[in-house]
């Protein structure tokens, strides 16, 4: 079997990467090649016994699609894009890689289907981000994408995209709409969403972060293990089951900042919710006031995707697989 | 002021010339410039004093959307699209025309914008096709848009564009979502739609027409002239009102079959009733069930759009509009 992870580089697809040379595997059969693909080199997975290709590629670049599928590979993962903050400030860069990129790979697929039948199962992750506020809570599976970032709209686009290419045949594709994933692992960026794991990463290892909104902001959120699930699951799941609403707002947990400090609390007690530092950002609250609070993500749970139902499992899982196990 | 109708040799396109004709002006401007362009050459409006622009140019064609904007129009009606079962056979002629064509015009004006400032209002006709199947009735305002054809995806993703660069403040973007528009004038056409509107125009002229479905059928309808009314009221509402979510469904009449009947015998009595020969098609029966049954509408009526109340008024337009009068 061949994999090919598109944005190997990122969080998600380095650890999706990792998983599936732990699992041996995907669905009970052997992984023989990965091919790695991203913007800067993608590292190579530790203990794979296949053949991997490691490609630095920009995915905007017209022919670059076509030289990522020659191989044919059985299992595309489709997770590059630049993100929601610098699609904004760059509207051209946004929609050539996050729109234009994805299309060439779907075309790049349909010629290969015309070609000789290829049709490789394609798993797209795609945003919370396809929603804008005024929102319900929680949003119903039918609620429509009305996005209000270039990054949304892009991803609700593909999103389209994808149930159309999928229902022409060209290839079996599955969009998995990702909460905001936490804890994030690495250093704490300028993301406006970033204070969601930087109050629980940071504090983790003693030292300090700081909180800009009130802790009544509630938002959606699922640990990158989850996060990987859903990717593996949405690669091997019966699709005849999933229909042809091909994009699926994942499940995950709704909660305050409050219930993240609290769950913070009960993993690593009051010195460490001590670490908190509160430093109200207007802008970051006038920007968190339009994020989605929580998804009814009925469908997906039916068809078998799980997240964590607590913020207490949530640190967990950033323990066991970030800190070695304990604090 | 400057009008530019793209699409303007279609029914719709053709009478929104006709009317702003009538009304001489828009909002109370007079207009000065009518550019009609269409891939076959638009009819002059008769009566027009201004000055009229016919342009016979394929909107895909990459450097078309540029040069219909260098006289820099006011309003921008865009209507030009290929209709649903010709984007279902040819996928790469759909998306060139509907998806392409209809980015190529945004990006023009986008670039305008940043060149001088240029901020035209676009009026975008969409489609009840962003829909899919399975269908609540009504469908609320805030229902998902899951296509079940190219078209519809192709009208749901330039919806998601029109709101994106009208949020940047590109231009001032409406999306028109139109019912079926019945009854459309003409000849009867192969449109799996078409009997819609031979039920009644065929009869009312003393025709045969042929009912390839059961009565029970229930669609989602407005006539030619409450289609033009939207796009006029489009082209002048208060956008502020309508804020970010920019594409809306219209209002209409939704009512079955058998109900469009009894409107027909009310109207022209028995013997018009008795020209509908019915001849089941399992094609078309198979392809209604997918069809929108009716849309609650609550924005689009609440910002003032208006349709009929029912189709005995849908088919006195049609008498008025297009029998003189009388029958």
């Amino acid at each position: 079997m061949h994999i090919l992870i598109i944005g190997a580089a990122g969080m998600v697809g380095r650890k999706l990467a990792e998983r599936l040379v732990r699992d041996s595997g995907l669905d009970g059969r052997a992984i023989d090649t990965m091919t790695l693909v991203d913007v800067v080199a993608p590292e190579e997975p530790a203990g794979f016994t296949g053949k991997t290709n490691i490609r630095t590629i920009d995915l905007s670049a017209p022919d670059a699609a076509e030289s990522l599928i020659t191989g044919r590979p059985d299992v595309i993962f489709h997770l590059a894009a630049i993100v929601s903050g610098e699609a904004e400030l760059d509207f051209d860069k946004g929609y050539r890689i996050n729109l234009d990129g994805t299309r060439y790979l779907f075309e790049a697929i349909r010629m290969a289907h015309q070609k000789d039948g290829y049709r490789p199962r394609l798993v797209f992750a795609s945003s919370i981000a396809v929603v804008g506020a005024p929102l319900p809570y929680p949003i119903p599976d039918d609620f429509h994408t009305t996005p209000l970032t270039s990054y949304g709209t892009q991803k609700a686009i593909s999103e389209l995209l994808l149930s159309d290419y999928s229902r022409k045949g060209f290839f079996d594709g599955i969009g998995i709409r990702l909460p905001t994933v936490c804890i994030r692992p690495g250093k704490p960026n300028k993301a406006a969403s970033g204070f969601f794991s930087n109050i629980l990463r940071e504090p983790l290892v003693g030292k300090e972060a700081v909180l800009p909104v009130s802790e009544d902001v509630r938002h959606w959120h699922a640990s990158p293990r989850s996060a990987v699930g859903f990717m593996i699951h949405g690669a091997t799941i019966d699709l005849e089951k999933v229909g042809p609403r091909r994009n699926l707002s994942m499940p995950g947990l709704s909660a305050t900042v409050g219930e993240q400090i609290e769950a913070l609390r009960r993993v690593a007690g009051d010195a460490a919710v001590r670490l908190i530092r509160r430093e109200p950002d207007e802008m970051i609250m006038r920007m968190c006031a339009g994020w989605a609070p929580g998804f009814e993500a009925t469908r997906a749970r039916e068809l078998g995707f799980t997240a964590e139902s607590s913020f207490d499992d949530i640190i967990r899982v950033h323990i066991e697989d970030e800190l070695g196990g304990s604090l």
